[in-house]
């Protein structure tokens, strides 16, 4: 097991009913902006929910985050909160609502041009206190430290990372997400798939621990992702899923292990440049992922094929066919295709892709830093 | 699932040599307390490391805090606190050491008599923050809020639990641990295997991913369990023993679901009455609860036959019977004995036992709140 620091004090409130009792995390005298996205939280009963939880309280409203949220957008909310002395936010939506709030929350304060935070890593040193009203279970946002944003303007997908912005609180109550469609509830059993695969599926360092809990969300994703989708109010199904979700990116099971980010890596490039559904760009680049780097993930390969998908027989090499097939025909049968053909996208596109990671500084992806775009190009054109 | 809060702050330092980086987690100005056993810090290397991490900062010391730790002795460290100023606790140690110092953390700002924040469940409103460097795998101590003192002058062995207690680092280096005698390992190994226990092994809630985490645990658990003990340097080993423990009762596995704590509670007065390791206790009630409760637990026991210890043939009951012979010998075969008797303890204790319980209001224990004093006798019985 490799040495490792683990923190992470995001309080959890799991449940039906956990949106009333958010007004005893949030200061009594906070001027607070509930961040939102495209209004269905209006339609859905959670924005009047909020609003009572917080009945008497100082509340502004920020809404129009759009998904993969951009720079321009959130910047306005920058503007409206140092106009006002906001001094609490409260996301309520998914994974971009939660992302673009943490970027909010660490630009409020921020002496410069907060994109930097995002293009250059500028250190940032303090940040809003958040909380989240989780609505869509798929990102894990609302229990780590991470934030992707978009900038609109040149189609840059890029990430921060800070323990300044993990959330006070989470809400995850799943019958809020009862009435999502099913493309966003498929989208997000394929994000929290892949968000495990990438922390688990490299090479072995002899943590067991770690990989048995990975290897639980991964089981617990194939039997109730299918469940959910088919019973949208089936309760235990959405619960599993929401906590499934969570619990795939919140540091625990990248503890004292290596992690890869690969997939991720170019997912992101091809929703910028593209527009796709950010899980549509993992379901299509994890299985040729897993393809191209067989070799150096073998190990651990054949330690999926035997306790995730139980695949037993065969040789080596077979087993491992197996287990890729498995998992792209997994993607498949919850409704996320996982062929760039499927989203009307060519090979042609590759040395964009590539042009792009360089420009962002990814030429050494993956557990050993040796994902050069030679390797991106042999990934990308499996794809296909 | 069932609704649940989880909440764990508790910073985790992991792996070799962390110990050199706990100032940086200590207010530059602070007055620390450094609490310890009987010393075997000193012996290993541990208490020198502490020192030197600390060299040029503000050192106190209080020794002598004995395993089951005595409200009389840290009653002392709590007049030196207050006499001297101390505003941070280090405790350097095994569980005992870490509840014996959440204790002093709560009792040194307690208004009245501390006793009562266990005996009569007095609100504690204030505690002293402080770090844990851990130097024996059990009680998972480093990362909750429970503690469990005892008050020699009665013989009364009771918990408290808060989450102003929380430590706010826990530092641990498996290689600490190395020169343990291997009864401590056992009964590390034994305490956590049962800390998992009472929160897996009650009725199914439909909450697979915790179902899976806990399994995890335990099979983890059966198989570096021996290997530790067989060779106590292989550092892995030791690491994953050490990490299983902390994860078998840190709120997370108990997050969403039914918790039992009988056996535990019964142990407890055994500790009291008869001086035996709290492990001990563990591994001599756990069998006899699961075979007296064993009609209302059944569906929990067939998945524990079936999952961890792989038992998939013979009807229900004898799966049942044989998931708990292998519980038995698994304790055994760890060092670990399973009757009262190999401890020199006959059945006339029961009364006693019962009596006690009794006083500390203990009479529906168990999941389902109906573990009367009826039904510890024949658990008692059982363990003979």
């Amino acid at each position: 097991m490799e040495n490792f620091v683990f923190y992470n004090p995001v309080k959890i409130l799991f449940g039906k009913g956990q949106i009333a009792n958010i007004a005893s995390e949030i200061p009594a005298d906070a001027k607070i902006l509930i961040t939102y996205g495209g209004g269905s939280i209006k339609a859905n009963g959670v924005y009047d929910q909020v609003k009572s939880a917080l009945a008497g309280r100082n509340v502004f409203e920020f809404g129009g985050i759009e998904p993969n949220p951009h720079l321009e957008t959130l910047m306005k909310a920058v503007e409206l909160i140092r106009k006002e002395g906001i001094d609490f936010l409260l996301a309520v939506g998914g994974g971009s609502v939660a992302d673009g709030t943490k970027f909010i929350a660490a630009a409020v304060p921020f002496v410069g041009e907060p994109w930097d935070i995002l293009a250059k890593g500028a250190p940032i040193t303090a940040a809003l206190p958040m909380g989240v009203v989780l609505t869509l279970p798929a990102t894990g946002s609302e229990m780590n430290t991470s934030s992707v944003v978009t900038k609109w303007e040149t189609q840059e997908k890029l990430f921060f990372s800070s323990p300044l912005v993990f959330p006070k609180f989470s809400v995850l109550d799943p019958e809020t997400t009862f009435s999502l469609p099913p493309r966003q509830i498929s989208n997000g059993i394929v994000d929290a798939f892949t968000h495990v695969m990438e922390q688990y599926l490299t090479y072995p360092v002899n943590a067991p621990l770690q990989d048995r809990m990975a290897e639980s969300i991964l089981k617990t994703l194939i039997k109730e992702g299918p469940k959910t989708l088919a019973n949208p109010t089936d309760y235990d199904a959405r619960a599993n899923l929401v906590w499934s979700a969570t619990m795939a990116l919140n540091g625990l099971i990248a503890a004292g292990v290596p992690q890869d980010w690969t997939t991720h890596m170019i997912g992101h490039e091809l929703t910028a440049l593209h527009g796709m559904d950010h899980a549509q760009t993992l379901a299509v680049v994890l299985p040729s992922t897993l393809t191209i780097r067989r070799d150096r993930k073998s190990q651990k390969l054949l330690q999926y094929a035997d306790r995730v998908w139980e695949i037993v027989g065969g040789s080596e090499d077979e087993r491992i066919d197996a287990a890729i097939t498995k998992t792209r025909d997994f993607f498949e049968s919850v409704g996320v295709h996982t062929h760039l053909s499927d989203y009307g996208v060519g090979v042609e596109t590759i040395p964009a892709v590539i042009e792009n990671l360089e420009k962002h500084g990814m030429t050494a992806l993956g557990e050993n830093k040796d994902v050069n775009p030679q390797v991106v190009e042999k990934i990308l054109a499996l794809c296909a």
